[in-house]
């Protein structure tokens, strides 16, 4: 399919390029692991978000709650070595916590269900004073270690999802407001300057919950500081042994829910124009679907983190990598985890849609359902051009792009990922998928995750450059046109080296 | 044009693969710098050579040689300061000096001939028996540092070219063999263990040379270990500013000269069948060639490697870094300079034809002028391609091969570097050919030297693996068929993965 | 208290030191932690263990085994995705596993008995086939992983401590040998070069429990690799809050109940001579014990260093790091946790009586209850002095060493580990007890954690080199004496730099 | 010695700390290799310094000038690619240059003296507009790579020591003032915000070359940016072998001449109170006097460092590290260099005269001759106290110290540098002094070059905190002085585990 595309120099088309504001992770936990460390650092090192934002800050593997006997009395007293080391390991790495908080310690709890394979207690507190104590003493705490004028800025949501009853007992939305208003209130007065969000809803009847909450901050005069929802693109899955086949959904279907509780929130004349955040967000909402780890996933990715921004000041990709353990333990590299990167720092397809989008600078110049173009104030023009699709159709994307330009050369720098230049999966698969895949068939998995790389000469003409790309089915390409000054130095022709030397006349 | 190659189980054909025997290096002193050093990193990390040869051992910048007045007697000392900062690095990456005994301290020589930009000089001792002092001190140290078993294993060469007037004054010949009679017994008498070889000639009339040499050993029945010489592939330059545009010469007739030697040595009945080590071979023999940087010296290069091992028992390629003085600084990162490495650690194309040759395992089971295939014990097939040619032809190479295998499955990966996939020049000139690439030009640079890599499965019948691989002009194709059992996990099916899922029925 | 040791050349008294066969660990799981592998790899860095042993290898944070259903059937999946982690972790610092058996997959259990923090289940498993089946498919799949040439070195031990009741339900020895020999059979079945061991016993009633597994070894003629046992040195401790107050046993009082296992396996004739392996030991069994972290435990620890080796092939001390969960999470990095090293990599004193026995070589020329000191074929004596007691006595030792000498000059290091120069405890203590230091803090313990080193000449004469240490109460000190050969270079008068120069006459 | 010092909340004593401004370098060519990059990284990871100064910008081996003929004209080119590398060397540690512009590249020189063993041409430019040209193109280059804004703060300083003879020809001030007139109206014409100072004299006839210069500047209504003069402490040497033995010259009388500079400065109008820069000091001027490796060394810099801020706004020890040619290259790694750091990263004595100078914090409210002492916002007191003398005669300084506090308890560390606790210089010695240290005695080394950490509960009282410092002959104490909340542990208790625990009673 032809696509003929004008960028044009004055242009400011409205887009909202919030792609590194925050990333997903399983639990604050597994931060500790040495296998997590280095994929976050790969993360960090070529894309960089600025928060990271997890459940499970007060389960108890994180060890902070503790209640003990002294003199027939129960006294409780909090222990900060583990989320020491988690913050430590955050901050080494350059990335701050967005702070969820929850879910409840096993002995603060007021009844005994968990979610998940790692036991989240998911029930409310016995003591809502005690759980404020508990929150506020974390906050001291952290703000003790890292200064208060840093962990301030670090933004807070106060619990997970509590329209279903797996995270939020019964999904008792009365419940979760007193629990909103007590924790709201104590962390305001510990520093009002802390921004505190809710209610962390998923799309399972996603009006009907938010305007529940509106109605409550109206009536409470709550000062909240931003709203939270998450946003999964796809229906539900079909089971299949360890995995789950599932079928994305056209990708502005998908954004409706997401368009209602904008609108919704909008309609409330004290909240009108109040930040939205999409703390979690994926085409899967399960940690086993093989499409994560394809570049059709990465391609619809891409096609989201064009329009995101419209609605929301963040999106947080649910998660940054593959060490999550909600359903259990993976069997393999290859499990249809959320990460962006595989275990072993393989870099996934979707990997890139991020990368891509970190990397536009300036203003956009143009903004369709397959290409964001950008140009900066010294003229340089980078795009993320994207072929997605819910089916497998076979198309291929022909862009051509008429760029205002000086009249003069410029280089042109392309770095694709499709099925063809960067699909460690199909290398997975080639090599019989492995589930412990030996030094050698890592190195060759790990030199296959890298965008395929191609410079171009363009002469423009009539203040304009023109060029073509081509987009392959399911394919992500990022694009950079910039001014180039050739400077041969003193006796190099590169064309005479290329075309080889003509045999010496006497020889 | 199509080839067809068989490769058959039992087959084992005559090819001898020295690919990591030595490479070459400009000078020690160059040693002591940093860029060296993570040049020569880079090459030992993922080639991995045994030996490493240059010039310059005793020359000024190494400082080893010094003289100084008492009680108005001229003594001798030695300085081993810089000689151990040299070695230790060395050691550091795992690679051994191949010592080649010059060029001659200043202080020590008759003479003020000097060669090169960083002026070694290159007339004989003023004193022989202080020059065999000076070697045998030196070797004594090192026998110190480094312990005796081991300094015994490197190899050692009396000076260098010899038959040049510029390395050797008067490229007299005679008084070499008394440099090389005295330099000999010097060292056997220290430790007859030691394996001492020369003349070291290059090729300008090297027939009449390697017959004085070894008429000149008959003579006088030294019992030498190795002999040596040179190896470059080129006719004459033609200038331009800085740099030097070459012709190659047809590679059999470029292997002559090489030839002649073996065939010369073995006509002597007391030096029948003497090992052969050519301690210097490249395509040109100037260090501002640029065609050292194209994909055209990789394939050519490759195309050598293939033969090289006929005649002799290492072939050190000159050099594997461009950290090199002889004609003083280079003005840019792609100069042609002879290093597999540029500046940045930034892998050539010849780089790879290296690296592919070291990875070949087995017995050779096809040796073409494009192909050299081996089948390891385990009926592992591995496979160097090259497409050369001493002109550019526009020829590509589409080549079927039918492999004895079992009826099964294989995988088959390719790694290909040629002009679209692995041409870092390329991509230098599209940026301008900067001399002073910043941070972004660089990082641009290292993520377009690596191979283009793909996996295919190969179906197995009738006892054979069928598979085509295209080589394009110039290029080098490095592969391996290996037999793989998929094993899906339970529930994993990788081709419901790619097709996508199909609607639910009643969605 | 003054001391006269005498060291002769020719003396070679009896002296086992398998100081590095094996170390400990909390358990497997752990080894995923970032913390926990930067401790363990300055341990290794440093000391340099062979095997490293702990619990929980099939406890369900590993998640190895799975049941699932399918067609109405139950059927078993093993997961070998952490144990991949691990091992890699283990392999990349160069020590390999001391694989001990246990516990038992929750699902996998006869019951629901748990032990410890991390609740690892002590049940015998609900099918001893099914057990059987999980013991060899791990071997199975750690022999292609790793090689089974390699693995089989890795000695296994089956369950730990079965004579208490926490650890193996109703301390039921008769169901231990069932355990044991269907265990062992399986395993021999599958390699029979693997070296099994049991029955992993602690002190209680330990003449008593050993008799009976001997016993039952003879009757069942089970040709078992080598016996093991435990071993601690205190008292029941006395609690406060989070820490366990213990005193020490009298050193040869605490070494009884090892040799009476020694002499009961002596006793049956089929097993006479066979080897014992201690696969744990340490003062205290309380993870929570403040003497862990003093120089006493360094200085006790030493002492029995000295002697384990008469009786054991190893003694493996438990534990190397401070990583470990047993109780829970510790609320202060010098809890008294059992480890060399504590969090942030704090070398506690003990850490240097382990590096200190790896550093001797040679034969022994003494060996006192303060002193063991080794001559090695060069000439040089290494030593390591200790002074070691239950209580603080204010006992400091004067050591004055006559040994056997050429008449010459010799240098004396001495590194010196005490309450003065090398106390990280103290040091923590000074600064405030801080639960979390900051970096300034951890700078500091870090800058407080190494020996004092010293350096002397000694001038020897009639044949004897004379020389005085002293040790200090709960101090430890390293030794080497060895020949010198000062060589000042041409003009260097060290004594001359030292005493300052004249003021020159006519200034 | 007694001393009674008293500290002072309210003080505030002139005390100008510029100790990181600058430190020396040898030539820049030497930032190339990778052991003098080591000793760099070390400096700054631990010390830190903002600028860096050495010779040799221009010298052959940056090979950075070049003439060329074409069509019968002599053209000149530029290369900047080993300043790059050794700029970007620079950057990578966070230092910046104190261009010092010099030597002359021997193609423009207009004769053929040089000076040191590696051979800097220090004649005037055969033309002053080709020098230019080369001046400005160079600070273009940079300015185009490191950004104009950048490059124009580092400061920028005309050749060195042109009132001696061998580092400019006849020593011709005459001649001086006219290089320096035409470069400084270049450079202000390039960029005017460049500071340019001059006129690098060392302290030969300092007055009168002073006068001369600033007459100079006068007459020419020069806009000076600064003054440069150098700075050393020591007497002719006395030579022996490879070695130079010195005598240091009273620290106050060491100081005149640059109180004269300043004077004279000060007495011309125009340039009353115009920074003064101090581009070397050091004790001795030779690089290979053996008092530079000594404690003595050390303590007297300390107390350089002490008042050298009184009358210079930087003040460049010469130099930062050992990999240093002007006199050859040094037979033995302790040769008396002049460096901070000896070859292998081996910290001297006088490394930590700068770190722990450049750890003070706050305002001053000690300067004695022995000690100097800071207080910052918080409270904490840090001090540097030393026991410097021209000679060795024995003196321990006893130092008892009463300063302001709240009644509370405080936390006083002391890190202690004297001959007892660091003197690798001793430890080289009794090793025999090798010219070539093995790996052992290298880490023996290595760990023989920390200070001594000593920390001390301190309770204060009557708002006073007192303690006692003692401080050996040519030692260096740091201290810091800080309060403290000692914060047990729930149950801890630091004197129970330092006393032991008493038996059990029915033990």
């Amino acid at each position: 399919m032809e696509k003929n595309y004008i960028l044009k120099k004055g242009t400011d088309i409205a887009f909202k390029n919030h792609v590194d504001e925050c990333v997903g992770t399983g639990r604050m936990g597994l931060a500790l692991q040495k296998e997590y460390m280095d994929q976050l650092k790969v993360v960090q090192e070529e894309i960089g978000f600025k928060h990271i934002r997890g459940h499970g800050l007060f389960s108890d593997d994180m060890a902070i709650y503790h209640e003990y006997e002294e003199d027939g009395v129960t006294k409780v007293e909090y222990n900060f070595t583990y989320l020491d080391l988690v913050m430590d390991n955050y901050m080494s790495v350059g990335i701050r916590p967005f702070l969820e908080l929850g879910f409840m310690p096993s002995k603060l709890a007021s009844g005994e269900q968990t979610i998940f394979y790692w036991k989240g207690n998911t029930t409310p507190p016995k003591s809502y004073d005690m759980w404020c104590d508990l929150v506020v003493a974390t906050l001291k705490h952290l703000m003790e270690r890292y200064g208060a004028d840093e962990v301030v800025t670090w933004p807070i949501e106060v619990w997970n999802e509590p329209n279903l009853p797996g995270f939020w007992k019964g999904a008792d939305m009365e419940e979760y407001t007193v629990l909103f208003e007590k924790t709201f209130k104590a962390i305001k007065s510990l520093d009002k300057r802390f921004r505190i969000g809710g209610p962390a809803i998923c799309g399972v009847e996603d009006g009907k919950h938010m305007k529940f909450f509106m109605d409550f901050l109206t009536e409470h005069k709550l000062p909240i500081d931003f709203i939270t929802r998450h946003h999964y693109t796809s229906e539900f899955p079909e089971n299949s042994g360890h995995y789950s086949y599932i079928r994305l959904v056209e990708l502005h279907e998908s954004m409706t829910s997401v368009e209602r509780s904008r609108d919704i929130i909008d309609s409330y004349p004290d909240y009108k124009g109040i930040e939205m955040h999409i703390t979690e967000f994926n085409t899967s909402y399960v940690p086993d679907a093989p499409i994560h780890d394809t570049n059709q996933n990465a391609a619809f990715t891409a096609s989201l983190l064009a329009i995101l921004g419209d609605t929301s000041e963040s999106y947080s990709y649910w998660t940054f990598g593959d060490i999550f353990e909600e359903k259990g333990v993976p069997f393999t590299p290859f499990h249809g985890g959320f990460g962006m990167v595989a275990n072993g720092g393989i870099r996934k397809p979707t990997f890139y849609a991020f990368k891509f989008f970190k990397d536009l600078k300036g203003k956009c110049v143009l903004r369709e359902e397959d290409a964001v173009v950008c140009r900066d104030d010294e003229g340089v023009y980078r795009g993320v051009l994207f072929n997605s699709n819910t089916d497998r159709i076979g198309r291929k994307l022909e862009m051509s792009f008429t760029a205002d330009a000086d009249d003069t050369t410029y280089t042109l720098v392309t770095k694709t990922v499709d099925e063809h230049t960067c699909d460690p999966l199909k290398v997975w698969h080639d090599l019989g998928e492995p589930s412990s895949p030996d030094d050698e068939q890592m190195e060759l998995l790990r030199s296959s995750d890298k965008p395929f790389i191609e410079t171009r000469l363009i002469e423009a003409g009539d203040g304009k450059a023109r060029f073509d790309i081509n987009v392959e089915e399911f394919g992500l390409v990022y694009f950079e046109l910039k001014l180039v000054k050739i400077c041969p130095d003193r006796g190099y022709d590169y064309d005479r080296v290329m075309r080889g030397e003509p045999k010496a006349k006497n020889a």
